[in-house]
């Protein structure tokens, strides 16, 4: 019994969720954000249920949509199964909002104070077996001679400390643009808002599964970040799949020729 | 292959040492800083081989009294097979020392503007796994009713920044001082200079492990640090040896009573 399989419950099983594992398309959908379920060991941290079930402990709609891309795109899929408040898995543990105290306007109790142990086996249990993995599904399809693509999957809230984001889809890159540079000449004209490095951007410390896992091999990738508002029930969620079904599609076609 | 069993190659194997794994005592021997080993893929991380066989990169004598220590007191001894330089596995990730670009007054160019992808290699590969598997030890104690007591071997430099330390052992120990004090108060009037919480304490954060392990759970635990100077060969290793066996033995059996 580690650190790591000590942290769950046997009903909760582990961190790390995978679906269409044998998929054969070239893209790897990552979803850090995908849960807002906080391990029973941890209760509420010490939030109201509101605070719980909004973005401040997870991305809403944003593992809806990409199982549908996952599905449309023949794309194997890997997400967390716990809140980012635990452990954010798109942050190093030497960053401060790996495992905020403050998030939004919102204070997280449960993560004030935290003892060097704690923060380890957070470290153990949920981040590092997440990347393990990703890193783990790259490199078998490296070592068959596969292509990989490295695209995550965001949700945002449309208002942020009071002000409202116009922008409605942000495709987010670090400094390997090409996908994105790519989607966004494909979304010109596009009924929806879609912006480059919006509402923030690798500035903000926000590429870092992108850091990890395509840059140091050169893999195309992209962070994609949709405003929650708009993938609330399932017919949003499959009309913002479908758009991004096709930008993607196209994107990835005219990087081919 | 995760990134984890990628980061050595098959000759030079994993991270952990472990000796004496069925050993009946109570005490757990742990040796963070018991190698002078780079791993092949970091090559000689831009140092002089004097450096690298200097206590920059390791703890010179630590590991030899550890495995006398683990022979006298019948203890499972658990100990890090790769250099402090790699990964320092007595600190947190968020520690600036985790991955040090200086140590003492050398520069570790291989440490220079380490990628988010290689802090994680590191932390995966060297530092997770390590303290995963001395609290699978501990646990699985704990599930068998036995006791157990965490004691970690380091050696220091006798001059550090060009000055000469007086003390020759240090009994370090962070909020519970219940066995350091036992082995404070049996040293009184020894031949050797033993201090507490000399030369650093837990102030310079030198007790993770300690933090990790031990205090989480009420463990009687000390952090012993030998002057290297004591224990460059293997008589003196063995003296050395038998004079903490003694004391930790007395310390022991008078916090039992």
């Amino acid at each position: 019994m580690t650190v790591r399989s000590r942290f769950f419950t046997e009903a909760e099983g582990q961190a790390v969720g995978i679906e269409n594992a044998g998929a054969a398309g070239d893209v790897l959908l990552v979803c850090e954000h995908a849960s807002a379920t906080v391990p029973q060991r941890l209760s509420t941290l010490g939030l109201s249920p509101e605070v719980l079930s909004s973005h401040v402990a997870w991305d809403p709609g944003a593992l809806a949509v990409a199982r549908l891309l996952s599905e449309k795109l023949d794309a194997t899929l890997i997400y967390q199964r716990f809140s980012r408040l635990v452990y954010d898995c798109n942050r190093p543990p030497e960053s401060p909002s790996a495992m905020p105290v403050k998030s939004e306007v919102y204070d997280i109790p449960g993560n004030f104070d935290l003892t060097e142990a704690e923060r380890f086996a957070r470290t153990s249990a949920l981040y590092v077996p997440f990347h393990d993995r990703v890193s783990e599904i790259i490199a078998e399809r490296q070592a068959n001679g596969r292509k990989v693509v490295v695209v995550t999957i965001h949700s945002f809230t449309p208002v942020y400390h009071g002000r409202f984001r116009e922008v409605e889809i942000g495709i987010l890159h670090d400094t390997d643009s090409r996908l994105a540079d790519a989607m966004l000449t494909g979304a010109e004209g596009a009924s929806l808002t879609v912006n480059r490095n919006d509402p923030y951007g690798p500035e903000d410390g926000v590429t870092h599964t992108l850091r990890l896992h395509a840059l140091p091999d050169g893999l195309l990738n992209v962070m994609i970040e949709i405003r929650n508002d708009l993938i609330a029930d399932e017919g949003e969620q499959a009309n913002i799949a479908a758009f991004l079904h096709e930008l993607m599609g196209k994107a990835l076609a005219s990087i081919d020729e």
